[in-house]
């Protein structure tokens, strides 16, 4: 399947390559693909620039957020959660009509230093200011509860854990799970809370998640809902 | 021991219960002792009035806040998120001066309809409020992110699952673990995350909790914090 992750940051190059490796073809949009070729320097967790992270990886195409968009039959956005919208705005409305919008992103702000707040929630959220902004496309929202490296690959951590769920489309919220259950999440673990307006829950987890991640110093951990047994 | 409980809802009382069970003393805090007798109707929840609850519980006074704060050793502030500064200011700082305070509340505002959303949150938390505003007293926020009956009965929900714990005072963190231990809670399950800034983690996980006690339709699970095996 033809696939547009939009953000070529650490988020998009390991979703990248767990898509690669199911034998999907990446079209990853970026801002300025000249400038993203240009950059080489390591990125803030020290991974090699896009620039020659791509050159080893011929299954992604490096376009436009406009090419990677109208490419794709499913858009993922692994933008910086600020980065969002306008990613969306750039991708063109003609692009991105009818498509699911899988949001994995966190509307995370370091403007006011660590541990990030959060610029907008409680009120309101991420997933639902895309929904609002793009009323035709299929928003679900989704792995943004946890690391790159687990959302790809959910056996890095030991028995069941979950992932959750969140948008308007039944149909989107199918096609999400079946792509999620080929990164190896099973069925049950597959939690789906509701419509677009339920992911202020799962936005607001990110600061428990980033406190956690300070208490055990590493981001490998995830949430499980434990039922009483009825 | 002598413990406070202020508030005499649901949590309150199932706080209560327990503490009785366990050989503790009770003094339950309220802003009028004769109106709360005077209660003749069940609460939200059906339980029924704190009136006739509380006849059948003889090792629970029930009393003014001051009295409460006054006779307990540790308090426990178990009204609802909105009422906890004015319940404290009530009790009287001369009463609750050096106390350990645990916050088991959660700042949640009914006033805009269903689901609640927080009356604070993201850059201040209700954790914080209290430990600024009482700065001689000793907060713990624990307990916030959990249905009563799995407060002080952890093994309703299978295998293990955890209980946070947020504040600035490592004795006073270290006195509410051993009570939390005699609930049942497993040491290992106790995970302190860091001063009371890192409350605004736990009370920010109430809106998922509270999306997902409506796709259960049962407010009997918790979180586990699953963890990579290194």
């Amino acid at each position: 399947m033809k696939i547009a992750i939009l953000g070529t940051g650490v988020v998009g190059q390991t979703l990248s390559e767990k898509l690669v490796a199911l034998g999907h073809e990446i079209y990853m949009g970026t801002r300025n693909v000249e400038e993203t070729h240009a950059k080489d320097k390591p990125d803030m967790f020290g991974r090699p620039p896009v620039s020659e992270w791509i050159h080893h990886i011929k299954q992604v195409n490096l376009v436009t957020f406009a090419e990677a968009a109208k490419n794709g039959y499913m858009i993922i956005n692994a933008t910086s959660g600020q980065g969002a919208l306008e990613a969306l705005t750039l991708a063109g409305k003609e692009n991105i009509h009818g498509k699911v919008v899988m949001d994995i992103s966190n509307p995370l702000d370091y403007s006011k230093g660590m541990p990030p707040t959060l610029s907008v929630c409680n009120t309101d959220s991420l997933g639902e200011q895309i929904q609002k902004a793009f009323p035709d496309v299929k928003v679900v929202k989704t792995l943004n509860t946890m690391s790159a490296y687990i959302m790809v690959n959910p056996a890095l951590i030991p028995g069941d854990h979950n992932v959750f769920m969140s948008g308007n489309d039944a149909e989107a919220k199918a096609k999400v799970k079946e792509l999620l259950k080929t990164f190896g999440w099973k069925e049950e673990n597959i939690t789906d809370i509701g419509d677009i307006t339920t992911c202020k829950g799962t936005e607001m987890l990110l600061p428990i998640w980033v406190r956690l991640m300070g208490t055990f110093q590493s981001p490998m951990f995830n949430f499980k809902i434990v039922r009483q047994v009825t």
